[in-house]
């Protein structure tokens, strides 16, 4: 056991270097590279951090492919690893495994020079940033994503969350993790349905922020799971979302682009209590977001049907699920964070890479709850 | 119901304000007056915030003397209140509560612009300002301290927390406050006990910081429920701390002189379950801290009968209580943030407002467990 810490160092493969800063106490760099994972105790700790303890975060599923691979890399450049086991599935982001995991890093000992470092998909992501962000009042953070859509999206950002009985991500904090190191190598054990999955964030932002990258998603008739496509894909989201992230608030347009689709889509996804997966539920949310842009004049013709033909083509579904009613999603929808005052502040798209803005030229636009219900009926299967 | 808001602006007493600041995100206002509770809803909301429903949280004993009287304040000036009632005591700061309060929150709804006012002790100021730090990753947070100790600490921090079996506080966030309303009409209820127990705090800004205040402690021969010396205390104690607060991180000498005394203190309380109160187990970890200064060196001469003579005067507990084992007050110090490479690093005083520096020229001094087990052992009672 043990390389020097020279033989890592030469090991650290080719990578990109992004990062994304709100202020001197926000911020984070993302490295990503195919075979960096090899190189993650160095990535994330440049050398230092050795007289403390650390811990490796996952859950289950993924544990069984990584969890070993991964703790070896850390004990073998020298560092002190607890590793601890999540549970699966979006219902672990709970008050209950809150408790159940701080509970038990504080049984094990940790100090304020420790790492969380969580090792899985955007529910593994969340759950162990929130967890870093309070135990001690914040210990240092790094994300490994193994899931296109926390490479894409979930780690690539400030917040962090539990999710409740009301609704995805009502509880949480804003804050950075040092380091999120981005290797494909861990899509190679992703199913099919995963990896669709993690594209509708990329579509997102392809959708609301560039052409060009969206005429690429529309005219690609290759693999998905090429090493081209994919570095595409993660390189092109990287670069598109670290750029919202820079000086995101809740009220700028960058937030607003960040959750286009989302309020409908999560209450969706948090209706179907697993059924829809994350990105599967803001596909149909981007496609009523098209219809309610349509229906009141802030969409350009043919928008909606540019969301249908997007999503379809790569699998991804554009209905309402008929075992959700309109009256269960407006519930939800009322809890949103962007629901005030009786309306839903949402964004819509003019056309693709612009968003629409109202009368008052602000981009996030007040829409009753009577026309979502209008546009969730006009969005379901016959 | 309602008065107009000229004739709600016309109550407003005379008042001090003072503020904290450490960057654009982090910046409290403090509001002092005698009587300053009856403008309370002008203080925090100056005329807006009509629109979102509000939260006053508060525990069942304050609820008693408090509770209907500072809901009226705010229903009279045209709020919408819920008033959310916590379990007493420091046990009440717990995942269990925390999980159950928001729960409770999320139940009746709210919006970003909704407050959470925290109507209490510090254990609410604490609980509540986490809630609010994490209810939709952050909603609007005003604290209302009705104890001593939170008038002049556990209020005027960024510092928001839940306890852990393992020790008190290794859950929470840093979180401001918009507005900490600070008025004396509250102390009116409390024991004298309590009292004491918050002057802990004063006489530890006194002794850290200023000579002044030191002075007019030892030798202030009057009645200690006076508005004079309240008011001294409450406003001496603002200034202090909130001069602490501006650029306080975990590393500073501001950071080191605020816990003074706490990583002993904390262990004493923690233990006790309930039986030492906060104020009396820092004052016993003020008494340890000045013997371990003795011991090292670092103390001059009758610094320890200083420490001693002023608690006695305010019927400040001095002595290691007989059931509490120095092992079992170890173990915790482990757990203590400042805890590491098997050192607790601690603030110590050489005189009175001269904190003490070691070598390396640093306020945080490295002490072995061992010399904290023979302090501990010095200040049992005979």
């Amino acid at each position: 056991m043990g390389i020097d810490s020279s033989a890592q160092l030469a090991a650290v493969p080719n990578f990109d270097e992004y990062k994304f800063v709100q202020n001197k106490y926000m911020r984070t760099k993302v490295v990503f590279g195919r075979g960096l994972h090899k190189a993650a105790a160095q990535s994330i700790f440049n050398g230092g951090y050795k007289d403390s303890r650390h811990f490796l975060v996952t859950d289950r599923t993924v544990n069984k492919f990584y969890g070993d691979l991964m703790e070896s890399v850390f004990v073998d450049a020298g560092y002190t690893i607890t590793r601890v086991i999540c549970d699966d599935s979006e219902m672990s982001k709970s008050f209950g495994q809150f408790e159940r995991i701080c509970t038990e890093m504080l049984d094990v000992g940790f100090d304020k020079n420790s790492f969380v470092i969580s090792l899985g998909g955007g529910v593994i992501n969340n759950l162990a940033g929130f967890i870093a962000s309070t135990l001690y009042r914040g210990i240092n953070l790094a994300h490994i994503p193994t899931s296109l859509l926390a490479q894409v999206d979930a780690a690539i950002d400030f917040k962090q969350a539990l999710n409740t009985n009301h609704g995805k991500n009502l509880v949480g904090s804003y804050y950075p993790a040092s380091v999120v190191l981005v290797d494909p190598f861990f899509l190679r054990t992703l199913e099919d349905r995963h990896l669709y999955n993690g594209l509708a964030e990329s579509i997102k932002h392809a959708l609301a922020q560039d052409l060009s990258f969206f005429d690429y998603l529309s005219s690609f008739s290759g693999n998905c799971k090429s090493d081209e496509f994919e570095d595409r894909i993660i390189r092109d989201s990287i670069v598109l979302k670290t750029k919202l992230m820079s000086n995101a608030s809740e009220e700028t347009i960058d937030e607003i682009i960040k959750q286009y689709g989302h309020a409908i889509g999560h209450a969706i996804e948090h209706l179907s209590k697993g059924g829809v997966l994350h990105g599967e539920a803001i596909s149909i949310g981007m496609c009523v977001s098209a219809v309610i842009a349509e229906n009141l004049g802030f969409g350009e013709k043919g928008m909606v049907s540019i969301h249908e033909r997007i999503f379809k083509k790569y699998n991804l579904p554009t209905k309402v699920p008929a075992n959700i009613s309109n009256e269960s999603i407006l519930k939800i929808i009322r809890y949103d964070k962007h629901f005030r005052k009786g309306k839903a502040f949402m964004g819509l798209l003019k056309s693709v890479a612009k968003p629409a803005s109202s009368k008052e030229s602000s981009f996030e636009i007040p829409i009753d709850l009577e026309q979502i219900g209008r546009a969730l009926t006009a969005c379901r299967g016959v």
